[in-house]
């Protein structure tokens, strides 16, 4: 994973955070394709993950919180058409923000 | 790792991202006594991290922007105590943001 590329603040952050069940049940297949579908995806910014084996953190940035909720309705979509998000998260937490600030090693203001 | 308990929105988040340099350098131990420190602070309401071979995020929460500026003082202190940053990631991005909604699998308002 790289760290998202994202623009100067402003913008929309979705935080999800989970706590797996055990076992994959095409949880791999199924994030990587929920990947490639968000970067299509209008106001799609760039996402930053990192995954425990038990646990796991997703951020998406996003254009602003518009872009954020059409992703959700999109995200759901692909969800259910799959399998019952319960196999594969014990728990979870999203948690939709706006970003006010960011930086660096550099200090603040470096964006493309 | 939890999901953080965190109260009813809003309330500011502080999504650390970053990409580690090879070997642990004294890492593993930093990294346990920035979570103590952490929840000794004022405002500190909660902490979720994952962690990859190569990459991490720990997002922090904090009651207001104002508690997590403190934190980050906190913080900086004891990584110059340490080592230098440098040491441990090859690249990183600090993020503070306002949380505007939440919810987990039973919908929003589950709070304590």
């Amino acid at each position: 994973m790289g760290i998202a590329n994202t623009p100067e603040p402003p913008y929309t952050a979705v935080i999800f955070t989970s706590l797996r069940t055990e076992g994959d049940h095409g949880y791999a297949h199924m994030s990587e394709s929920m990947e490639q579908l968000a970067a299509e995806q209008p106001g799609y910014l760039g996402i930053e993950y990192a995954r425990d084996p038990g646990s796991g953190i997703t951020v998406s940035y996003w254009a602003d919180e518009a872009a954020a909720v059409a992703w959700k309705q999109v995200a759901a979509h692909l969800i259910a058409q799959e399998r019952g998000r319960e196999v594969w998260y014990a728990d979870y937490r999203v948690r939709v923000c706006t970003v006010n600030r960011d930086y660096g090693p550099g200090g603040g203001g470096v964006h493309p």
